[in-house]
């Protein structure tokens, strides 16, 4: 192993990354050392290049990037006993406390004093990443290996789709970004692109709510009652608004989505009346999104494919960057180690 | 049984109600006739003594108003088999249709064709009241009697309580309106005179948001982790906002009290970063709520006492309808029948 | 409609049926008349005809069996809304009395004064059967016709599968009968018929407890954790200790099939130190199953087609009979009213 | 710190324990050392005194015995930063892998490869007792300070008595030893000495099934309807029949007794025509159940006073098992570190 390895990082306050030689990191008795085989960019990754006010706000740099990935132990620390070397790997990369009430009531997903690596240590756009063992998730051979790469936003959507009762229900999924792509029945999606893509998935309406009224067609299409879960992966406002007008009383709002703004929704009439429940959802239930995802996977029940666009070498990352901002979807993965198996 | 009755109506679109005679109702195979022993004034029926604009758009003149009571059978249908005449009762004063989805699936306090009697048909303000036999409610001996006029908010309180995990947990009641008093732990509320109703029927810690910040001594009272469970009674949008603020990450907020405006909830911080479940609270359940009342009453655990304020023939409702508008809180007991036991 | 029609009926107390001419039956104000199209035969029409033990105790001769069909509303009482004549129906065969404790609390289903149309009152063996309308379920047209003649085990097999989390879960069934083969996975039969059927329902694993040991090959493909769930549809007392040892910890065993004899389940091994949970199943949710089942069949998810075996006219029915007490599965549907559409 | 403590202690397999002199235990990076104030004995320390064949299969000689306790935080490691010396702590005893499906789906309580401390590993019945610090858990002031000696079992009745709905429910306790006692409402209990203490401890009614028929007595007070909750808390085959028997439809039975011998339950009549559950309870659910129990404790809503029998010097144990043995009830005190304050 090489004392150094090049990493894509966020070397000062700005916009912009680097891709510099930094050491290869340590690995404490309970890390674990992972070979980054493909990694995957996420929307904040593009936030956190372009620095905005969130970013500003959040990250320290220099640090590198990088929090949806797969690859393969390269070395463990002494008292690590679940993975060993050659194990190929994904890992959960929200790092909780384990004493705050939250970890201390089987909500480790929203532990109050969480740290996440690839935003506030450093990531996966390298040739390895350090990974404390607890964390490491151990990618099942039935798998496609390149699924491994994107189980971070999977786990997002497995955990917004099994938050409440799903089998049997009508569901209208709003935003058709990837990770709305994973969770389709009804879906509303303004750009064209997403909205092909929902079809290919599954979808089994697609409406885009600039051209006709999604509330109505929903109505209409069950019947008057609405439909018995919203989730909601867009942010946008309108979108939010129009899902809590076609979810049916005592439905579910599941909300991902993380809104620029205030949103005034009507309390009375679409919560209260309705008797609805909606919930907050943040990261993934650490772990059992994580077993309830690989079940999935294993039983072929879930499509990836049409999600995945190109691919490249890391030392491309501008192109991927730029390709991704002018929402052209799909999930780029970025090859730190070379391309060829 | 005479042929007419006392009956406290709203008369004409307009404000004010008036006490007639009327005809007492005729009762169908399915039908139980009820003496009104005692029946209590919700803020409902204020609102529609002052004709607002809800009133305006919901009630169909003439009706006679109350939907709180308790009272003896007087007689019931040939088909009637669950009361008998001389039971002392309540009722549940929701008619929900049966065969709409949410009558289907266990929801039928959401009924989407619900009628109220004593809004939409004729109630309990009146010597005597006409319930279908599947919405009576038969009082246990072992609860106080005029505990029967009140179960129907007392419902609601419940309900609200029981939505969610409360064993063990530690709880904000955002508004001390008679509903919010009968669900106590940490409670908020900015008038003194129920500040006082609060402390007398068992609430620790009883905060005045207009005089203190609520949420800072909240979380400072549980070590910075927030309530568990907040109970919005208030409709009031300060409140509610004050109430997600001091609700921990995880927790649920039950939404009872109904907003007269949009609120412009901070979803990302509140809801989705919080990893929160918010629930609408309409009604009470049909009737899991009557039997879990039934069943804490029964085990004295909830002393009612201090709500009751004065009681007073039906005759004098404008005295009881002006003392409440003023604010003056507790429940007002009214007599159509005399009040001589 | 004429005034007579042909029923099979129980006319005295010992084996076998009988086809008779009896009076169509009057229709009250709530009450449907439906012309019955196709009707099946459950095990529980096998034993009343072999005039067993147990319904020597329960039928009360004469009386019309069947209690799955599917037919065509001819007729509906004046305060009936919710058909009309020529809507396609089926029906809730289970009547609750509407005010004990379990009707009260959502648990229509295990209603403590039970009475079912085809066991205690004139059932579907016949041209037209009578049901009261908050009974009949509407066939949605998206739904192929003749499954309208096995809901109710239909119903009975996605209470099972839907009274705990199924959604990524791995789930052994015990027992192919009609019921275990409409929820596969994982799945135990002795009878190789029935194990081919399992094999084209789609089972991932199909077992045969006589000639391998089912403990160890599941514990072996679930990674030595067991499975999530043991759907219990044989009643068979081999079958539900293998399933018990088979179960992972923290696993769910939703028991439907009826034992003949008191099962020594090992409490302390499977159950306690498990930390398991054990449901027992009857009937299905009224009527959030019907619900569910619905939503699942038009979802296209469920292809019931295997499970159908000979259509025959009603007047057949001792072949019918013969077939099924020999084992040879599926589910024989009768036309009392002809088999030409 | 000496080199050296008092430690009572199994030190070879057959009866007896022995009071010994061994070295303090040596503080690792995330370690806590605890100096015990006192510590209480198990049923289980019974069953190793007496080493019967459940004793001679799991203990492995020399070990040193207790797990329930509380104490002084001594010394902490390098990376302990959740408590320091000089707090007042308890702890749970059960040590979890953290890698097996149980750990990582919010079931650690039932981790596939538990190991616990008094049991596998040197325990609290000593001067000091080591921690891993994930396992502490701090006392809150508020709570009387002898309390943390049995929140262990404390914690099992709790996990009890919330794994299913209790507020406004009927309860049944079956076996009032001292978990039992700490979960009243209705009980059954034949020895006298622990009737009496149910009494005290708040149980509604008591009764003796040695002389009254309970499953009579409980219909009977529940109008016909059964209780809806079953806590079997004391492993009597007879006893959970009857427990069953008093359980309503659609009920709960949670098991916590371990019975020594297979119970040949009526899985037809009492579980699944009954709809009823059936729940495994093992341990306490980490760290939920610490957090309820504390909770319920600072809210003054649990009285524990009349369980703690009398109190002692670790010297003293003989005497102290010796009463146990002969069924005299409560809980009683060791001190290691002497009691005076």
């Amino acid at each position: 192993m090489p004392p150094t390895m090049r990493a894509l990082r966020k070397t000062q306050a700005g916009k912009g990354l680097r891709l510099e030689k930094v050491p290869v990191p340590p690995v404490g008795p309970t890390d674990v050392l992972v070979r980054v085989k493909a990694t995957s960019i996420c929307g904040t990754d593009l936030h956190i290049y372009g620095w905005d006010r969130w970013s500003q706000g959040r990250i320290k740099p220099p640090v590198t990037l990088g929090h949806e990935f797969c690859g393969v132990v390269e070395r463990t620390g002494d008292e690590v006993t679940a993975v060993k070397a050659g194990d190929s790997v994904s890992a959960e990369m929200h790092l909780n406390c384990g004493h705050c009430h939250q970890c201390r009531t089987g909500q480790a997903h929203i532990c109050q004093n969480l740290r996440i690596i690839g935003i506030d240590i450093d990531g996966a756009f390298a040739e390895f990443v350090k990974i404390p063992a607890t964390n490491i998730w151990r990618l099942d051979p039935a798998i496609p290996e390149h699924y491994g790469a994107i189980l971070d936003p999977l786990g997002n959507a497995v955990h917004t789709v099994l938050a409440g009762p799903i089998a049997g229900q009508t569901v209208l999924v709003t935003g058709c970004g990837p990770i709305g792509l994973m969770s389709m029945v009804f879906a509303t999606e303004t750009n064209e692109h997403r909205r092909t893509l929902a079809k290919e998935m599954g979808a089994d309406f697609v409406l885009n709510p600039a051209a006709e009224d999604p509330v109505a067609k929903i109505l209409g299409a069950t019947g008057g009652t609405g439909v018995d879960a919203l989730l909601e992966m867009s942010g946008n406002p309108a979108a939010i608004r129009q899902g809590f007008k076609a979810l049916r009383a005592g439905g579910r709002a599941s909300l991902l989505g993380i809104p620029t703004e205030n949103v005034p929704l009507d309390l009375v009439e679409d919560v209260i009346f309705k008797g609805a429940t909606v919930q907050g959802i943040y990261g993934r239930r650490m772990y059992e999104t994580w077993v309830d995802m690989t079940a999935l996977l294993k039983a072929g029940r879930v499509n990836l494919e049409p999600l995945f666009g190109e691919r490249m070498e890391l030392e491309n990352f501008e192109a991927a960057f730029a390709k991704l901002r002018d929402g052209l979807a799909g999930k780029i993965l970025m090859y730190p180690n070379g391309m060829k198996k």
